[in-house]
């Protein structure tokens, strides 16, 4: 028996069938599919938790359809501000990156700061000019932006609302000329495996929130709340409204409920969502336990997610009813 | 009895009689002791614990002696990049601020980011133009900047290192014209209290690493690593090798040690430290317990240190042996 397991996120939010439509339900499924079989495979062929993850979470980022690097979300003033974080779960290594505008794939950087172990974080301009001493490849921050993206933002400050992608109103929601619904505002994706060895790792990327005031950090880049990877324990990646996933500190919550209280994953990741809950957030997380246990719970009523557990199945999976 | 404490650090490192001299000795201390006595008047008065470490912590950026605010140490490009941040532990409620260049305190407006209640973290650039927004005074970058700081910063680069403002080398240092040894690396000020009502709230800022690559984040801002608050546990404002305290999540690893393990203050702090320790970290870190208890430790030379416990007698110490 193989101890490989993965888990991705497309991100989480109000996420219905008839909102989505069976088209646009069929090509997230398709993306999903195609990014967790890759992953997988390498996984089956030895690759390495930490390379997995970076890797799943690249393809994401280059989707379109996610909310990370092409396609990310805009904020205020109509830019994409990237946040990303890896960690890998041997030595609690961990690289992040805050408020970058110009990587084209924000995780590659964030996996050059967790190789190049003199910091942890870098954040605004500078993290760009790090990248760019790296040679990470760039592009103009025009580059992200995708007409569904501006649409959205448009609305968002029609309305004066800060939004997650994915979420959607009450009520048909708009759609553009490509299909994607305006509103959808939450967004995240990211990356929890298992490698043969029995090493964990986790990433995660996010344009953050539509309309989000500039310079807003959520919960993705931060080690401990939207990512975090001990091999003793747990790799979590977590999506949702950022701010009560800080206040929670997630990862690590989830962490220290295992290796502390002595609970099980699905009792900490289940006692940690209801506390986001309880405080007025909601979202979700993907985890595997040391023991190889994998769980995707959300408290919104959808999250965009992919799974291979004990069975090697993989499992594509949108709605809170279709697992 | 009253339930008011506390506590307050101006940083740990290699901090020693000899290098200090009674001259400097002298100086740290009465600034501690000015800026205790002052914080426990307030909270002796009714004040807030939340407004109470945000006060003591201004102090503590005002006073040049400390790395943080006026007289914060420089990055490689000679700037001083500021982080801060402040929890209240009524509701969890947090603001914190990373990489600005332009308020004169820096803690004002990670509250201010608190109480505006949107956004937890803001970073970069725009966390500048949201403080001029908000009206929070701001000065010119140059105005942080002490002769002293602009040493240190030379003599790292002359030596390429990346050095935490309060270490010294072994041997006698060279000291500058106004008496500070210019090779004094480490840094970071905190405040931590417990208020009459049994509120608990904590607040750290810092000017980092002398010679850090532009962008860096350490620990400070991040909630649940260097800044931590929950009424239910405990208040903690860590001081340190950042990169080591992010992937301890020391605030938080010590909230749950007390919540899911069940452990005294003194064994979750002290588990901490040894963790970071064994990665190859130092520091220290002040904490305040549901039940009152006040603990300072830490596992460099000295730590500048203030604090009241429950017998109401303020105390300033500097050395692992004045306490």
């Amino acid at each position: 028996m193989t101890l490989a397991r993965i888990a991705l996120h497309g991100g989480a939010g109000v996420i219905d069938r008839q909102h989505l439509g069976p088209e646009r339900e069929a090509r997230y499924r398709g993306e999903l599919q195609r990014i967790a079989a890759a992953a997988w495979a390498r996984l089956e062929t030895g690759a390495s938790a930490l390379d997995v993850v970076e890797s799943a979470v690249r393809d994401l980022e280059n989707c379109p359809l996610f909310n990370a690097g092409h396609g990310a979300v805009l904020n205020h003033d109509g830019v994409v501000e990237q946040d990303a974080a890896i960690m890998d779960g041997r030595q609690r290594a961990a690289g992040a990156v805050a408020a970058a505008l110009r990587p084209r794939n924000p995780i590659a950087l964030a996996r050059r700061i967790l190789d190049d172990g003199q910091h942890v974080m870098l954040v605004g301009p500078n993290a760009d000019r790090f990248a760019e001493s790296c040679g990470i490849p760039r592009v103009d921050n025009t580059w992200f932006i995708t007409p569904d993206r501006q649409a959205q933002l448009e609305m968002a400050r029609a309305e004066g609302r800060v939004s997650l992608d994915h979420d959607q109103h009450a009520g048909p929601a708009p759609v553009t000329a490509s299909g994607h619904s305006p509103d959808d505002k939450r967004g995240t994706v990211g990356a929890v495996a298992r490698d043969a060895h029995g090493h964990l790792a986790a990433a995660t990327s996010t344009g953050g929130m539509t309309n989000k005031r500039p310079g807003r950090v959520g919960d993705s880049p931060l080690i401990g709340a939207g990512t975090w990877a001990d091999d003793a324990t747990v790799c979590v990646s977590a999506t949702g409204h950022g701010e009560y996933f800080i206040r929670c500190v997630v990862g690590h919550d989830i962490h220290a409920r295992i290796a502390y209280g002595g609970q099980d994953l699905r009792s900490a990741c289940g006692a940690v969502l209801d506390r986001v809950a309880a405080m007025g957030g909601d979202g979700g997380l993907i985890a595997i336990a040391a023991n190889g246990e994998v769980l995707l719970p959300f408290n919104s009523a959808g999250m965009y997610r992919a799974w291979v557990a004990a069975d090697g199945v993989l499992r594509v999976a949108i709605y809170g009813d279709d697992d």
